[in-house]
């Protein structure tokens, strides 16, 4: 399957797969698409030794790096030896109560006082390591997950013959994108899991496509190859899922999580501010719905939201209280209740593909 | 183009189109696709006199009637004539005081007093006799708009030798619309205008695909041909579109509504229960912020909501109060920047499937 996509990258299918999770990447990558690594939780230590795996498992296949610079954060002119204390001074005791009380009245376990990470890869100071690590690493791609990448990085990858690709859940957003030097659109719809707008994939993708020159992808809702094959009639010259690689063999995904989602129907997710202080799609549950009732005081801005809550969601992680453990997620994970291997699922994905576009030519005659 | 669908109602084209207008029902029926009026605003008397102007303008081609019968509203077990007064009864006096705050902070000019229809065809009571008078026609489809219709309805037009239909938004309502008799399964994205649910098309279609035998149509982000060979590729045997004909020439859309909707965005849609009591996807102004902000009382359930609005919504859309006017649209109001024919719509839907459905075989190659 060719699209300027897989001419642009070397890869063999347009199939783009977003994973926290190393094996994930790798399996992917081999089995001729592109797995991109999400690096938003970890330090650059974490991150080079992840991608030295990769390296050494990935038979020399293609494979991407995927970062979070946002566009706009609280306290994005601070100093970065400073930045950790002043925005934990931004943050109101009311907010620390409310989850404190929120803990305490589902059994949550009191902290063991080992300090977690507060500050993930998303504010420039912290995600700037994690792309210089990247670049001493043979990928193919750097993506930005939220919003345009500083003009600099975009160079600074192309320096080192490396294509940029950028999140986009508006028009305006793509438009932005191509401006400061982005090679591939990642259109992602509503639907998708984790940071996502309000349009469904449906209605942004031909919007998105005729926006901007360069090639899209779809993403939001991808998880079958009748959806990918919607996606390409779409205008889209490739798929970037994420959600599906959640359940397959190699994830290493949490045995409560992956339960979850497995059981989960389309209606279980909802998009909501309660993770990182910016609209995210995750599984809905008691956590979520307590930031929507009318105690919640309301959730911060990025990045003071997961300060918050970062120590919080590690002893939900680690106590009895699954009611309250939240993840992203996306309206996909209504279809996928089996454990497949990530090379079948490509393998799917490219079949199911086949028969869609196959349908759709014999709906002519 | 062949589809199930097409040899069912001997059409053409898989091309649906929803109208409150006669003239875009006439229009899209004789391009070769079948329009469907929506009896919604219409007394049984309205309805005959259009219904046989549409007999009158069709040249012979199918055409459908659209009703909302709803599984459950309030008041569905009062006596069809004291159902108004015992509704009215059911109004807080506080959702009065609400609405009358809110049109005399936009400085809407007093109701002059003439009674309005306070009640739709969305009651059992109400939508029967549209039914009767739709089946004296010589229609093709009965189609329901809010979950399965009873199943003696079902019955009745199959007996007329009426295809029924029905629009869901979840596979679970599919199946159930199935066991009563549905013919047809409009399978409907959170992104349509109107009533919808919260999963999108993208999502939606494979999964009511899989979990019905009877045919499905994609509904909800449908705008050109791109989309149209999208839902095709979901599994869906036709397509059912209703905003992009708020602004062809012939629909009688007013022009303060239709110079909104051919600027609006993407993004310029919220699906509320401000309009009728059941979340529907409506133009996002003022109105429907009101409803959602800290003074708001909350809605109302169906049909206690419309109720307490209609005569408001009447006022409003004769007064210069334009950020108060609201009226249900999909996501797609973002791409429709021009007016066009009906006629033209419906071509322009064929030649962009075929182009989408040429340009994915040739990425095969």
């Amino acid at each position: 399957m060719r699209t300027r996509v897989t001419d642009m990258l070397g890869i063999e299918l347009p199939i783009f797969a977003f994973s926290h999770c190393r094996d994930v990447v790798a399996a992917v990558s081999r089995a001729g698409g592109m797995g991109v690594l999400g690096a938003l939780y970890f330090t650059p230590e974490e991150l080079e030794m992840e991608l030295k795996w990769i390296d050494d498992h990935v038979d020399g296949k293609p494979y991407g790096v995927d970062v979070v610079m946002p566009a706009s954060y609280a306290g994005a002119d601070f100093a970065p030896e400073e930045l950790v204390g002043r925005l934990q001074g931004m943050i109101p005791e009311g907010h620390r109560a409310f989850v404190d009380d929120l803990l305490a009245a589902h059994n949550v376990p009191e902290s063991s006082g080992e300090a977690g990470k507060v500050l993930l890869g998303w504010t420039d100071a912290t995600a700037r390591p994690q792309v210089e690590v990247a670049l001493r690493h043979p990928i193919a791609l750097l993506a930005n997950a939220l919003g345009p990448p500083p003009a600099d990085v975009v160079e600074l990858a192309h320096q080192h013959g490396v294509k940029v690709a950028a999140l986009a859940s508006t028009p305006r957003h793509a438009v932005k994108q191509v401006e400061v030097g982005v090679d591939i659109v990642v259109a992602q719809g509503t639907e998708a899991g984790g940071h996502t707008g309000e349009i469904t994939t449906m209605v942004l993708i031909p919007q998105v496509v005729d926006a901007v020159d360069v090639p899209v992808l779809a993403a939001g809702g991808i998880g079958d190859g009748r959806q990918m094959a919607a996606g390409m009639a779409l205008g889209a010259e490739g798929v970037w899922t994420g959600s599906i690689w959640l359940t397959v063999e190699e994830a290493d995904t949490p045995a409560m999580a992956r339960q979850r989602i497995l059981a989960a129907t389309s209606r279980d997710t909802v998009r909501s501010r309660s993770w990182t202080g910016k609209p995210a799609r995750l599984l809905k549950n008691e956590w979520t719905d307590a930031w929507e009732s009318e105690d919640s005081p309301g959730t911060l801005p990025m990045p003071l939201q997961f300060m918050l809550v970062s120590d919080a969601l590690r002893r939900i992680g680690r106590s009895d209280a699954s009611e309250l453990a939240t993840f992203p997620a996306g309206q996909i994970i209504g279809t996928m209740n089996q454990v497949k291997s990530a090379k079948d699922v490509v393998f799917d994905l490219v079949s199911g593909y086949i028969e869609a576009v196959e349908r759709l030519g014999g709906l002519e005659k």
